[in-house]
This record gives C-alpha cells, sequence and structure tokens, in this order.
C-alpha cells in the first residue's frame, strides 16, 4: 500500500481496528447462534454485546500476541478483559481460528468491491458524458499507429465504457465469489460446532455459508478475485495508453488537465506530461502482479496450510487500494481531459485525402476492376502521398486508369466524412442503449 | 502445444486447415448477406458455396503468402482459385482482415471451451463417485501437513467437486465472453458495410456481435478468458498436490494406478511414484503462466496493434490442448485412483487419540475449567503423546486435574469417531444436492 | 510493505528521511564538482554543506509538493529555506530530477543489496554449520516422494547452503548492475552539465557512472536485479518445502523450534505447525510477483516515461523489506531446527530393506543376469515388501533365481549404509573447499 | 513453439533426434569411465561406440516408451537393438534417467545460449553501425512522449547497443550457470557410481560437473536462466516500443523496410505498418512468461519431484526458439530500417524552438534573477507557443522581463543545436570504446 495511491475509504476496511471489529461481530453472532441452539447460556452471549462500542486497543492485542504467538487467542484475551473472564469463556467455543480470519476476510474483499464498483460508476458516468460530447468529433482511426480510416473520439469513449461495464459485471460476479462465509471448525466437518451458527453468522454478515469449507474457504474463489482485479487493472491501462498518445507532441488530441499552479518538470519550463496517465500504467501492472500469487494459493496442503496467509496480507490491502486509487484517478482524468478537435481534423489531413484509399479500392471493385488491379491503382497513387505531400484525390483523378472506371464525381463523393460516421447512432445505441 | 499434453480433438480446432475452414464460412455468410442488401450479386454469394466441400490446400496458401506477407489475402487468392476470379471478386468487399481473424479465434475459444467444459463433466463424475464410495472412510484432517480432527475422504473428492463445479460455471461464463463476432471494418465504424452483416455472420457462427469493435474484438475478453483457465488449472494443481502428499512413502493413504508394465525407475525397481499428479503440478504452470501476456495484450494501441497477435497463436492453442490435456488424465488419475482406508486408519492413531485433544478441550471447558486452564491440562497430556508416544486417553485417565472436572465416561466419548462425521450428509446434501 | 514481516534496518532505507538525505548528499556533490568547473562560485557549492545535518522536514516538503505537484522542486524550495534562496539558486543547476531521483533509487537499492548479503551470511553460516553437524545422519532420499535409496541430513543442509551461496553470487552481480548513477540531464545528453560532474557525484555516492542514459537510468537494470530477488526468493521456498514436510506428522524428522508460551491452534491444542517455513513459501510469491512488472517496466517510451515509478515506488521497498525479512526468518529457522535423527532411521526402515533394491540390481546384472531379468527379479520380491510387509532382504535370500545367482554373503553385503554415505565427504569437500 | 517465429538450427536443438543423440553421448562417455575405473569391461565399453553413426529410431523408441511408459528404459532399449544385449548390459550402469536427462537438458540449454549470443552478435554490430550512421542526426529527445531537447538518433541506436550489451554478458553468466551436468545416481550420493565419472561425462560433454545434486541438477540454476531470457525479451520489446513510436504517422521519423511485393492491408493500399516490432512486443511477452513457472520449478520436494518436467518440456525449446526468433528478426529490423531525418528536424521544430526552454531558464537563473522567477518567465512565453503556435525566440525577444536579464545576442545563442550535441563523443566513447 504506497500512501500516495491510496484513498481514506479502502485504507480503513484493512485497518486493524477494522479488522477486530468484523472479529468482534462474528464472534458475537455466533455466540447467539450458539446459545439459541442451548450450547451456551444465552447470558453469556448476551454479555458479548456488550463490547459492542468498544474500540479495541490494537497496541493491548499486538503485546499479546507476543506471548501466545497467535493473533485470535491474543485478541480473544483482550475481549476477556472487556467482558470478564467468566462470560469471555464460551466465545469463539467450537471454533477454529479461519474460521473468523476467513470469514473476515470475505467481509473485507466484498466491503472492498462495493467501493471498486461504485468507483466503476463513477468511470463510467464520465465516460459515458465525454462520448456524447465528442460522439461526432471526427478524428482519425489508427491500426499500427498508423492512420487508418476516419472515425469519431465519441466512438472511442464509448468503447471504454463498454468495456468497463464489462468489468463491472466481472466485478459483481468476482465479488460474489468471495461473498461466503464459513463457521466449520478445525477441519470444516462441523464437529464441533453445529452448521446453523456458520448460518447465523453468514446471514449477519452478508455472506452466504461456504457449502464444503476445510480449516479454510477455498482459495479458487480468491483466485477469481483478484484475477478479475487483474483484468480490470489492464482495461484502465488501455484508457491511459490512448490518452498517453494522443497528448504525445507530434498528436495532441487531449491533454490531461494542468492545474495552474502545476509544474510540468523542474528543468522544462514548457511541458505538460501526461504523468496520470503514465501513472495509471504503473499501477495497473501493480494490481495485475497479483494474480499469480492469488493462484498459487490455490493449492493448500491437506484440509489447509498458512502459505497463502502472508501473500493475502499483501495482496488484499494493495490490490484493492491501487484499484480504487487508480480508477478514481481515471475518473477525475476523463472528467477533465482536455480535448483538441482541431488539431485531430489537422493530423486526419496530414496526408490529404489518404485516408479514403479503401473507399476508392471499393470503388473500383464494384466499377468492375479486378481486385488485385484495384489494389495496385490505389497503392501507386497512394504513394505518391506518402512519399510526395500529394494530394490523393488530385491524384486519382489524373490517373487515366482510374478514370476509366469512376468519373471526377464518383471520385468526389469517396472523400466525404459522413460516409464513415453513419453508423455512430447505431453503435451508441448498442452501447449505451436507446436514449 | 507439447505432442505428449496433447489430445487430437482439441488439436483439431487449431489446425490451418480448421482455421481456413472457419474463415471461409465467415467470408461466404457475409457474402450472403451481403447479398441479401443487394450490395453483391445474389449469383456471386451462391457461387462462393461452390467451395463448400473443398479441403483448403495449406501449402499453396502458405506459397501465396510468401510474396504477399498477407495471410487473408493468400487465403482469397487461394479461394479465387477455386471458385473463379469473377465471383471471387465481391468476396471480403467493405471487410477487413480482422474481421475474419478475430472472429475466427473467437469460434475456435468457444469450441475449445465446449470441449473444456465436457472434460469438466468427466471430471466432475469421477469425483462424484468417488466421492460416495469414500463418504464414510475416516481419515485425518491436516492443516499445516500436522494432524489435526478426523475428516472422511468423501469430503475431500467433494470439496474438489465443489470446487470445479465453480470452475465449470466459471468456464461458461469465459465463454460467453469470447461468444462475440465482428464484421465491422477497417476501424469498427461499418462504413463500408452494414451492420446486418455482422449480425448476420455472427448468428451463423454461433456468436453474438461485439456491440462495439475497433479493428479488433477488446481484448478484455480474452484476457478474462484466459485468466479462467489460469484458476482452473490452479485447482487441478490443488488436487494434484493432495494425491501427490497421499501417496508418499510415510502416508501412502492412496496410489495413482500403476499397470502392469509400467517402470517407475529405470534404477530402483520397488518405485511407484505419483507421476501424473507431478505432471499436472508443472501442466498448471504451463496454463497459468498465460494469464499476464493474455492482460498485457488488452492495452492495444489505438484502434489496434498487433503486438497481442503472436501472443495469441501461442497461447491460444498451447494454453486450452494442455488444459484439456491435463483435466482428462485428471480425471483417468481420479478415476483409477487407489484408496488405502487401512493405512488412513493407521495414520489416524500414529499419535494415540492426540487429534481428540479439541474435544476434551471444549469438554473441560463446559465443565467449567477456564479456557486457559484447560488449554495447559490439555497440551501438558499431549505432550507426553507427542514426545514419548503415550497413550493420550490413558494420560487423561491419569491426570487428576482432568478426572476432577470429566469422569471416565465422559473421557471415553470424547474418543468416538462418530462425533467427527455426524455432519458429513449435510454437507454432502450441501454440494450435490439432496440424493 | 506488511510491517509484521518487516525490519527496521532495511525499512529505514526507504523512509522519506532517508530518500531526502541522499537527495541532499547528491545536489551538494554536484555543487562541489561544478565549482570546481567553475560554473558556480565555491562559496554556493560551500553553502549548501551548510545543510549538512539537518534533518528535512518530511511534512513541509509534502505541504510545498501538495502546490508545485512535484516533488523535486519541493524539496529544493525546502532546502532554500534551510541555505537562503541566494545560494540556494545554484543548486541543482543544469540537473533534472531524474538525474537525483534515479541516482538516489540506485544509492537505496545496492544499500538494500549490502543488507541482503549479510543476510545470506547469516544463512550460509547456519546452513554450514547444521551440514557439519549432521553430515553423517542417515536419512532415506525420496524422488516423487517415494523413498528411494539413503542419503544424510548433511547433504540436504549442503546443498541449499550450495544453492544459497550462488544466490549470493547472483546478488552480488545485480548489486553491480544497480550500482549507477547519472547526472546526463533532461534527455542525456550532458546539454546543461559536464559529465564530471556525475563523475564526481557518483564516486562520493559508490557508484559508477551509468555509461549512457537518457532522463532515466536504463530499466533492463532494474529488471535483472528484481529477477535475482525472485531467484533468491524461490530458493528460499525450497529450503521451506523441505522443513514443512520433514515436519508433517508421518515424517516427523525435524520440528520448527517451538517456543514455551507459544500456541499453535486455538482450537487443538496438541498440534505445533511449521508456521514459518509456510511463511516463507508465501513471502516467495510476494517477491516473486515484483519479477514481471520489473520486465515490463523496461520498455519505456522515447528518453522515458514515468510508468516505471509508481511500480518501483511499490516493488522497491515491499521486495527488499520482505526479502531481507525472510532470509532473517530463514536463518533463524535453520538455526534452530529441531532435528530426529532417530525418526529418521524409522522412516528409513519403514519398507524393510526395500531401497537397497537398487544395489541387487546392480549386483544381479554385474552377476550376468540380463537388465531385464534382474529388474523383474527384484520387482518381484520388492512387491512383496510393499504390498505385504515382507523384509526385502529374508525375501531375495529366499528366491532361488536371486541365490542363483548371488551368494547369500554377496545379499547381505548390499544392505550395508555406509555404501550410500561413502562419498559424502567428497561431496562436501567440493562444497564447502576442503576443511 | 509456434512455426512462424521459429528458426531451423535452434529449432533442432530440441528435436527427439539431437536428445537421442546426445543421451547417447553420454552414455558412451559413462561407459568410458566406468571401464577405465574397471568396473565394467574395455570392450563393452568400446562396443557402445558401435553406434556412433547411428540415427536412432525416434519413431521405434516411442513404440517401446508406450509399453514401459518410461522414455530412458525405451531408449536402452533401443540401443541394445544395436549393439547387441551382451554388450548393452553394462550401458547405463549405476546411473538415473536423469543423470542422462538433466545432463542433456543442460547440454542443449548451453548449445541454445551460444545461438542466441551469436545473435546478439548480430544485434549488436547492426546497432553499432547504424549508431555512427547516424551520430549526428538531430532528433528531439522525449520525456512522457512531450518533446523535451535535442539529442542525435546515433545516441538512441548507441543506448540500445549498451543495453544489448549488457545482455550478452548476463546471457554469458546464464550460459555458464547451466553448463553443469550430474551422474551422480538416484538421490545424488555416489552409491552406484563413482564421481570420476560424471567428471568425464562433463568434460567430454563441455559442462562442469555440479558440485551437488540430488537426483536432478537444482533447479535455481534454471530459473535464473529464463529469468535472463526474459530480461533480454524486455529490451528487444524496448527497441520495438521505439520504432512503433517513429513509425507512427504522425511522427514518421523511421519506417521498417517495405519489400516490394508486401501488402500492408488487405482493406487499405495504403498503409505501411510497424508489423514487424509490434511482433516483437507480442513475442518478448511469450518469452517473459516463462519466468515465473521456472521459478515455481526451483521448490521441489526432497530429491526431486518431476513437476518441473512438463514446464521445461515446454518452455525449453518455446523460450529459446522465439527469442532467437526474435533477436533475429530485430537484427534484421534495424540492418533495414529507413531513417528520416528531415522529419526529425520537421518534429523537432513543431513548437518553434520551445525545447529550449531549459536552456534560457539556465540562463536567466545565471544572469541572476531567481529561480522562481525564471521560472515564470520562460513558462509565460512557453504557453504562447504552445498554445497559439508563437515562435518561441521571437516571444523572449520581445518580453521586456527577459530582455532585461539577456540581451539579444545572449538570447540567439539559446538556439543552437551544437549545444546539445556537444557530448555526443563523450558519450559515444563510454559506449563503444575510442574508436
Amino acid at each position: 500500500m504506497i500512501p500516495r495511491y491510496s484513498r481514506k475509504e479502502m485504507v480503513d476496511i484493512w485497518e486493524p481496528a477494522t479488522k477486530f471489529k468484523i472479529w468482534y461481530e462474528i464472534e458475537a453472532h455466533a455466540c447467539d447462534a450458539q446459545a439459541e441452539l442451548g450450547v451456551i447460556p444465552k447470558e453469556s452471549a448476551a454479555a458479548v454485546w456488550k463490547a459492542k462500542d468498544v474500540a479495541f486497543d490494537v497496541a493491548r492485542i499486538d503485546e499479546i500476541e507476543a506471548v501466545t504467538k497467535h493473533d485470535v487467542i491474543a485478541f480473544l484475551t483482550h475481549l476477556a478483559e472487556h467482558i470478564g473472564s467468566t462470560e469471555a469463556r464460551f466465545v469463539h467455543q467450537g471454533m477454529t481460528s479461519s474460521d473468523v480470519l476467513d470469514t473476515t476476510l470475505n467481509v473485507q474483499l466484498t466491503r472492498a468491491a462495493d467501493i471498486l464498483l461504485k468507483d466503476m460508476d463513477r468511470v463510467l458516468a464520465a465516460l459515458k458524458r465525454r462520448a456524447f460530447e465528442h460522439k461526432d468529433t471526427v478524428r482519425i482511426g489508427r491500426s499500427h499507429g498508423i492512420h487508418a480510416e476516419p472515425t469519431t473520439m465519441g466512438l472511442t469513449f464509448a468503447r471504454f465504457y463498454a468495456e468497463m461495464d464489462r468489468n463491472k459485471a466481472r466485478l459483481a460476479a468476482a465479488r460474489a465469489e468471495v461473498a461466503t462465509g464459513a463457521i466449520s471448525g478445525a477441519v470444516g466437518t462441523f464437529a464441533n460446532i453445529d452448521p446453523r451458527v456458520e448460518e447465523h453468522v453468514c446471514k449477519m454478515m452478508g455472506l452466504r455459508p461456504e457449502p464444503i469449507s476445510t480449516q479454510v474457504i477455498p482459495r479458487d474463489r480468491h483466485a477469481m478475485f483478484f484475477a478479475t482485479l487483474g483484468v480490470i487493472a489492464s482495461s484502465i491501462e488501455n484508457v491511459a495508453i490512448e490518452i498517453r498518445h494522443m497528448q504525445r507532441t507530434e498528436v495532441l488530441e487531449a491533454e490531461e488537465f494542468f492545474s495552474k499552479g502545476q509544474k510540468g518538470s523542474s528543468a522544462m519550463p514548457h511541458k505538460r506530461n501526461p504523468v496520470l496517465s503514465e501513472n495509471l500504467t504503473g499501477l495497473a501492472r501493480l494490481v495485475r502482479m497479483a494474480v499469480v500469487p492469488a493462484m498459487e494459493n490455490v493449492a493448500l496442503w491437506h484440509e489447509r496450510d498458512i502459505s497463502h496467509s502472508s501473500v493475502e496480507r499483501g495482496i488484499g490491502p494493495d490490490t484493492t487500494v491501487t484499484l480504487d486509487f487508480a480508477l478514481n484517478r481515471l475518473a477525475g482524468l476523463i472528467e477533465n481531459l482536455v480535448i483538441y478537435p482541431e488539431n485531430m481534423l489537422k493530423n486526419l489531413n496530414k496526408f490529404k485525402g489518404l485516408v479514403m484509399s479503401q473507399r476508392v479500392l471499393l470503388a473500383l471493385t464494384q466499377a468492375g476492376v479486378s481486385r488485385e488491379d484495384a489494389y495496385r491503382l490505389v497503392q501507386r497513387n497512394a504513394m505518391k502521398v506518402w512519399e510526395h505531400g500529394a494530394d490523393f484525390k488530385t491524384e486519382l483523378l489524373a490517373d487515366p486508369e482510374v478514370t476509366a472506371a469512376l468519373s471526377p464525381a464518383e471520385i468526389e463523393e469517396k472523400f466525404d466524412l459522413g460516409y464513415h460516421t453513419k453508423h455512430v447512432d447505431t453503435i451508441f445505441a448498442r452501447v449505451f442503449g436507446d436514449v
């Protein structure tokens, strides 16, 4: 967790204080269920709730753990200091530490997912607004970094919207993956605890009971969760790379918003750098790197080993905090992105008319020229534009083999930009629904 | 693709001949739609189907590509050799190579997913059968590799079943992710081709139209697909590690089936090694390694660059072929796994009665002993078992602090194995439904 | 950086205070060189050293950065608050932020490497001591988890020693990779600063000048550095897995040291879990996950983009801190590992005499039996041991086809353990030199 | 291994025929050593060499393996078919399969490394030639994709040279890592074979004896090897990204060589795409993905498990073949890269004079203006250029605050390109030595 790339709301989920609060709630709900089943006295269960508003003393718990070398026992000892050791002796009965730890982790991950889903809504809203704003802003489409055919800036935003919308659905599914809890005992047999305790605790904590657990909740769920975050991060990188390309000096079709006091470079006062989108590119790598260890965590020995734990202490907070920060940075970036439509037109016309080459190719074919000949005709005129700065239309009009197949008016018509944007509304309807 | 880890059915999907067949079908269906829209002559569209039963000449296409350095053009040239260049000139009209290539890739991936789903059914059936067969076969549950409390072999199979069943649902979702096609032209604007062509082709190829594409279908879909395969592979590793542990000489609770002529070692004739499950461990790594590059493929420059292509030429076939092989190997392994229930009992009793320590702890607590005291009492008797091979029950019966709290009959009752298996049916009902 | 897996000495390297101190030193040394070259007044250079003992105010610098959005400018502004703006105006002259930042990163990485090298010495010393201690402690060697032939515990330690020793050499090489600095200006041309400034600064900071830099030091160096840490982490995992296997209940050839107050399980008082080595397994994954992003950092756009920076803010501290912790935990683990030679012998004899099967095979071959027949003879007697608990030697002595080739004395001789350990000294000499 | 990205020389190393040839040589050399030691008859050792020129029948060996399920035994059986079973019975004596397999793998890897080193020489030669050719070809240096200050094309080539040269040194070290062999028997104790056999075989096969092995050569060596290939691949990506940027339509400072018959796009005849460098970007991902599994291979169970084997069957050939192809493609790309110096100048002047902003900033500072004021003065004039296309020098000359500090001649002098290239020779001397 890198402070400069962290937002408080997400960081809070991973604070020790939050963790102990969740531990406490799980233990208290478990006591309720145990009391209901007649396993422990109702008064003892009720007594546990006395600590309802206690802010547990993290330092004190650490102190106890230094002796016991066991975190849950340390917490329970501390809890007893609040509710009295007589009542406390029924707490955690029949449970194993992992019942608490694993259920807690999943509470944290689902809460983290909820924040991320909200973040994505902000990104989606920004993308949608900018998409409609620039629905008809023509720019050159590029494949391989080379001018291809015209498209619009709105389509670019719309495709990022569609991609992020898919990611939102994926995240909702990933959240469901980890929204389970387990109170099933040392090896998951419920030998010492009734399955109804698990049911009650899960219900109260907003989770489903894990159908079959060992000592732990199976880690394929978490692998899927972190893999999904990795895909989302990759989509953020996708947007970031587009913006970085748009801002590069020779292209300059957009710029990150540059506030007044900001200095682009300590040495070069003229610079305005796309540092936010470059930063997002790096953050994407940080999120993505959690995917493989999360998968390596799946194969635990027999009913569990604890190798996954240190990994999750790292990637649990780090990945959700970084992704939360990145999504918010992305949203702000899109909301404030400065777009230069006039530069888009300038770029589109860099090689005069050349981007219309395919239309001419098609027209020639439809006029009866063989595909090979048409390709040759178009290419030879295209090369004059590419190499000598000629104007494509002028060259075509001067090429007798071309004019033998197409009339000047037909050639002229091929250079209409509207031809390329005629289906933008169709595509927008696909992406945003009929609006 | 490693021949020794390949099955023909999956390999076939990735053969050049299959690819060209799919290219052909896409082009032919596109011609139909174009003819229907009046863009090209109906006779020309019909003529394309003359090649319906042609086995395209891969070598000839390669030969043409050596000149054109462009695979789709090479194929179209070859197609013209079959249907005549007059008719052929309408083929591919308004389309761009990627329309064909990307739609084809997704046809291949969905077909691959269908095989994998079938493979998983085989694994699931085997796991279910073995789970019921050994529902009540008691074995010791282990956390950290250390004996914990009794469980049953059936529960082990059942949890692998539940995990693989989740994987099946994930794969179905991943299949849906890549079940899209795009015929949207050079930069995805449909400038040169009507969106209805895309709709028709997708319908005929079993895909949905990609709502918004550029030159390519967005790669977040494929990232999600390969990430899912990575999770499945990790679950295979999970089963494999369990079996390897069970087969190790000191444990010997199960063995891979060992056929008669088989030699375990060229040097040591006594050896029977769990080579299949070790192999699966390695294969899991091979599948998993595709996840990160698939994610790196998401951020393409502008409307596409071709960096993803070589990656997919590798991981597309390699990952699906390897996973298909691994799932089948896993299924066979489970189907034939030799289980040794008597060794399970022997292991369970290695430290006589020690695995019942938690029950005794609970009983002491419920009899009014403080948690700390109870823990101390149990631990001191446990250590005698651990260090001197004593019998746990005997020690307890001889410990006056213990017998002060529990009667001999109460102590005796704590050593009943049935106590640990009483919820097995409940868990089975959760996993397999009421059966 | 996970506090519970952190040691202060390494954490300190990455504290803001340390960073600013290094920044300061670089700037001050650069001023000296500039003054020597006559570019800035000698008094100004001297004045910079007035801040030599200043503990820079991290909060104040953060405050300034909140306005300038540029960290180096914020620092320089703060420095001016200490030495006066008149003198301060010559600081950083001709330099670019990256000159400071990149040189600082490499100072931090080399210091981190120095700590890690020291850590490895501790690990090596422990491994060597344990190796000699158990040079002749016989245990069964295992391939595939299956008993193979006898080896000694000392050889196990010795091979971990040899592996860690290779890692130490690798780390020394990796340290050299990143022990470069650059003061070469905005795009690395030295346009505004003489190369002699770089030479002086590097010399004073213990680095070599980067032969050719852009705005940044090339990141292939850092990729190699983090890749090396990944290999070291994998070796730690290798040792950890061995210990976890040795401690599992059925094997119990070694145990992690278990202090008196320690509780293995909140629920099961008898448990002593190999939690340190399991933890190391997880920490290895955390270190290893930095390798791919470090490699993704190599390809920066033109003379640099800043995508690498956020990655390094994460993996720089996290990876070195985690590895430092892991190496120290590993050293302690080995130093205190409790070894059970008697259990080793017990395990070796689990299948009575079976591990000598290869010797018998060889003897039969040398006595003139064909390889195929010898294999068959040995295997048929081995299977009786494997399946019915027979004693291998007894079976052989009772097999007329065997005794036709080998005399009873010859058979007897094959069961001498010394046969297997006769080259231990040779191997020790290879690993540790003649001692 | 993807046929289209494969070169025969490297593929041959991984052919079964090559593998069997190496197996044979190892066995034959081992027989020589055994005969020398008097363990086997000299005639038998000599007889093995009868098969010296045999091209082993791969299909026949596969056939035998189908029965024995063991590859080395299958090979030995086949070998006996050539040299007679009487002589053959001494072959492989005291050895274990892994002695042959692991030593063979390392022979293959060192041969692969030798090819790669030669490939790198070709890349280095091309880079050096192009560096000197364009030593003084001025182009704009860019950070963050934004124009910074002038540099030269030669410096770009020179830094790629320096990076690749470091990679060559790394590869030489990685080659040394895997240039070991082991003939140490079932668990590495030399129980059944004298260490002098290992020494002889290694010497004959161009390897060093592994100081301490188990059944296998330790895999940290291979992890380091593949990690190094990953770094090299990342450097290839670095060059590829630079070229892709240079070729993008708006920049067009270089183009991949485009042969006459080549078609850039089936739809757009005007296109010339940087497909080779895009392809290299993808190939880099394929090489890099082997790094993590190679590290996961390090931790084998006890004296070995076979999980690494399937991984190496994949990444061994795939990674070396892909990298070999990529290096050759890169060499060709650099050799033939078409450079457009005039476009470089055009780009440099896109924002008239702006790239000189730092020089002006420095001059103002040295003329006594405070750093903050100087920055403000430069930035305000820079913004006019950036936003309104003004000429930077003209603006400065018209700004009274600027001219109060600098004379027109002084301002004029700041726009001299030679100022930026004055240290190019120094840097070249650092990279290439004095030439």
